[in-house]
């Protein structure tokens, strides 16, 4: 068997990469590990809980409407972090670039990852930088790990009966983004990246309420994650089509492309699970937030298995997890 | 200007792209950040000191006498956390791999990453995938990032005046094993890496006695390492060159090709600044672990500047740090 572009596209194909780590001996250092496929590991050190997790970056353009490389590689990582309720402290900055990569973009891309990192005052303190020869990478790639430490641990797969589901914003936005951006459709600049990071958002909404369950809708979108929290909670959740925030380009651009904005990935979105009676001082929080402006509550959770969206014209049909990203080197 | 190979390649020139990081604004999180350049960052949690570090690896070919891509990424930064005086817990892994790549050499490697991570205990917790368009990559490029626990931090700059300098084991293997597999060369089959996982070696020797700093000569090798811990210590450093061991067949590859063995990357090796009272117990521990059997004191610290290498024929000569290393794509 081959690896295939859907092999890192967040769906069900990538599957078949993470079975091949079933095989490591050791995936759990006393906390939540590598088997629990979250969005990071938690590691008990002295009497803190350590979150760490790590992704590496590869999109094109490097520079879109709303981002950059930089930028998306230091939000992934703290995205990731904060959904599992920790607040980042610190990330490392592992770069790959192609031989004859134009220093002063490079210098760009430092300059927009220290914008993020200063926005949630975390630090990048361990870094390394490879070269391979010309043609032998496209550009460059920038791989981040990061550590913080949780007070209250959120899985995602803690939902339950009776928890509102809330979405913190439009969905489909970056990807629609990166994918006008390459192909230089007209709509390209009335649609902009969401990318950001949202530790600080997150835990005003911790603090504010109970939170079940978190994920942010990366690769693979929010179908993606909420199937994944679905499966994961053992719960079935319904979904009103008309409640899901989509700006009227996103929707445009998804009607002429045949793509569904709810397959593609977010860069600053968060996916909660909330009791009901939280829903709403939780959902005043983020509105309230500058990240968190269109956010809305869309669905219930219920017993049962699998996600239904309530369409607008008073219809039903399921959301499945789709197999991978329709966007390639989306993040 | 653009990016080179020499960038990438550990010596004075890849002090251009560390450059570029020093406009982040934040690079410490209270314990050791990126400015010390050291070779990992700690971080204080609690009333633990957390050590981070993170290496990319894009070592060919993938597979070299000795070892692999996969053991390379899990002993690159296991042996970073050692140095710092830290014991391993828990590794990230972050894989960028090419379309078409053979799911059943990814296999492989990671069947490596396990033995290596289960020789140390040390336990993978968390990863991400991305795949790459065919010819945008070559093959595959693994990131890890690990963290760890220090009781006593071990830095590069502690060395004392009068401390006597100690290494591991022969130096320039894993650089020759890399080049002669890479070129096809007769003797290809009698050099093998070095590539292996120190930090139960480097705890034994720590419960031994007192180490004053610690270095792993990867990249630009003993020359780059040795030069690095002289200047941050603010000390002169003399080698003995009848003392430096090296295996007679990368004496005669290095002849060969005209390549200085004490440039080259080395896996699994480590440079030790001890007490001189402490050397000969240190060395004794060193030689009786499995990757320290060659272990030799070849120098000592004196007051002053620069590295002196008293040669076999009586007469002296710098120690210079190299631009880089001369093997491309080492690790």
């Amino acid at each position: 068997m081959k690896i295939s572009l859907m092999h890192g596209a967040g769906g069900e194909v990538m599957g078949e990469v993470v079975d091949l780590f079933s095989k490591i001996t050791n995936t759990n250092a006393g906390g939540i590990g590598l088997e629990a496929l979250d969005d990071g590991a938690v590691i008990p050190i002295g009497d803190r809980q350590v979150v760490f997790t790590t992704d590496s970056h590869v999109v094109r353009p490097l520079f879109f409407p709303g981002g950059d490389i930089g930028r998306i590689s230091v939000c992934g990582t703290i995205n990731d972090i904060a959904m599992m309720g920790g607040r980042p402290l610190a990330l490392s900055c592992g770069l790959i670039i192609e031989e004859g990569f134009d220093f002063d973009t490079l210098s760009k891309i430092v300059d927009s990852m220290d914008r993020a990192l200063s926005e949630e005052n975390v630090s990048l303190v361990t870094g390394d930088t490879k070269v391979m020869e010309k043609g032998a990478l496209d550009q460059i790639a920038i791989n981040t790990a990061g550590i913080g430490v949780a007070e209250t641990i959120v899985r995602d797969n803690g939902l339950i009966p009776g928890d509102a589901i809330i979405v913190s914003g439009t969905l489909g936005d970056h990807g629609f983004a990166v994918l006008a951006s390459r192909e230089e459709f007209d709509f390209a600049d009335q649609i902009i990246s969401d990318v950001a990071p949202l530790s600080g958002m997150v835990h005003a909404a911790m603090n504010a309420g109970t939170i079940h369950a978190m994920k942010d809708p990366t690769r693979g979108g929010f179908a993606s994650a909420i199937n994944e929290m679905a499966k994961k909670s053992k719960v079935m959740i319904r979904i009103s089509e008309e409640e899901v925030p989509i700006r009227s380009s996103v929707r445009a651009a998804s009607q002429l492309l045949g793509i569904d904005p709810l397959e593609v990935a977010n860069e600053g979105k968060v996916v909660m699970g909330v009791p009901a009676d939280d829903a709403e001082t939780i959902l005043k929080v983020l509105k309230g937030h500058r990240y968190g402006k269109d956010a809305a509550i869309i669905g219930t959770v219920q017993e049962g298995t699998g996600v239904i969206m309530e369409t607008a014209a008073g219809g039903e049909r399921f959301i499945e997890t789709p197999m991978g990203d329709p966007v390639p080197r989306v993040c």
